[in-house]
């Protein structure tokens, strides 16, 4: 069984072949600048030349097109048919509260991610393009998206308020979700497997660390806070961005360096 | 020897007069609505009925005034005559950089208090009018500034700088300078006392729990971190506080609400 899987950025989608049975990654690659000039697909087959094609690439149609013609090519492909491919995973940013687990697309799936275009508004609508574009593409192979917020959804209440008016909760969905759900979930899985013991008499915290950085408290192999919130901005001190910081700076700064919302956002 | 403890406030003086062989407090009071309309003096005489003088305070000259005569009077006083006063003690809200213990109070004392104005606004202005108070209706009386950051001064760079560009620092003194220096410090000290260790060898952590609350991790009687910051608001949830909340959601609510950067700041 081999399943593709595809991370769909605004203008780039990146993916991975596995093949089920034994783990292998029969290729893997990146089409970049989706929609811009220069815009190119590099394809890298288990063992073989990395293969770099230049072409317009319109959109994320075009795109997952290339990549599944770069996967079954008579030279550098690794599967000799697009049959081949038994189903397609899809990472997507925020689930908000409407997702705990990875599901099966569905039109209500679907329906979901988008509500969650506002905690995600650069991610979601770029993994709505890659999976209407498998669904054109390869029609009747199973989807499932896979949500990187999806694991933090155990947590209690008082891990995930703020301490601001429950109105703004309400209003906008604002509280803490987490991220890195998969690699926590992951790591506090494999931490298990390593002591040899259930993850249910386990308390674990797991640290994901990296470009951006986040650890977890895990209780039972549930996620009970995590050092994200309601954006990856919460936290560690990362490489672009700032983490933790007090409130109050914020509109300190802004009034002193007379920065909009947007402006002060990119500065964080 | 008696010492007059004052906590000057914008528009109130908190104060407490003590014996220091005893530490009996001897009176206590409340100079409320200065240059407001209703300005009054409660007066509490230990062990005597308390007394309300309802009067118009125009400034905390004034204020001061009204408390030196309530504490010598002859029917609800505590002492006979002001020069049983051997002692001023100002609590000062911020000491930012500059000092690191309680100081008496001289020229260059006061210009660095001023030199604060920026990181407590509303604070260091009011302490700074009952220091001068003091010096007018006291002359000669030693007065000592007790800054509620100072403790935190031996916080190492890597706790109490954030992670934003330098020259926010450098610009602004935007870092982490901590609060309830006073209380982190004396529970320490208690703690350690009650554990019949010396401090030197204790790694402590000291909680502040109030309408406004912090902990603080003190490691051999020093401050090494603590959950307040550039102001009072980073940290715990507290009753009128939000605490520690992801950055992204300030210019997020700011943005939806149409608040100005004063307006999120009330808001949080």
């Amino acid at each position: 069984m081999q399943v593709l899987v595809v991370n769909c950025g605004s203008s780039s989608i990146k993916y991975q072949l596995l093949n089920m049975e034994t783990e292998a990654v029969l290729a893997k690659g990146l089409v970049d600048r989706i929609g811009l000039e220069g815009s190119v697909l590099t394809h890298q087959p288990e063992g073989m030349d990395k293969v770099v094609v230049e072409a317009d690439i319109f959109n994320h149609s075009v795109g997952i097109k290339m990549v599944l013609e770069a996967l079954i090519d008579a030279n550098h492909g690794v599967i000799s048919a697009m049959s081949d491919i038994n189903a397609v995973g899809h990472r997507i940013v925020s689930g908000g509260e409407k997702f705990a687990a990875s599901v099966l697309v569905a039109p209500e799936v679907k329906e979901g991610i988008i509500e969650c275009y506002d905690m995600a508004p650069l991610h979601n609508p770029a993994h709505m393009l890659g999976i209407n574009a498998c669904e054109e593409l390869m029609p009747g192979v199973p989807q499932v998206v896979v949500f990187d917020n999806a694991f933090h959804q155990t947590m209690p209440k008082h891990a995930f308020m703020y301490g601001l008016p429950y109105e703004i909760y309400e209003k906008y969905h604002v509280r803490k979700y987490g991220a890195h759900g998969t690699s926590h979930r992951y790591v506090a899985q494999r931490a298990a497997e390593f002591l040899e013991r259930p993850q249910e008499e386990l308390k674990l915290i797991t640290c994901h660390l990296g470009n951006g950085s986040s650890i977890t408290a895990v209780k039972g192999g549930h996620s009970v806070d995590t050092s994200m919130g309601f954006t990856p901005l919460e936290g560690l001190i990362m490489g672009t961005r700032c983490g933790d910081i007090d409130p109050a700076v914020i509109p300190y700064v802004m009034k002193k360096e007379g920065f909009t919302p947007e402006q002060m956002d990119t500065f964080m």
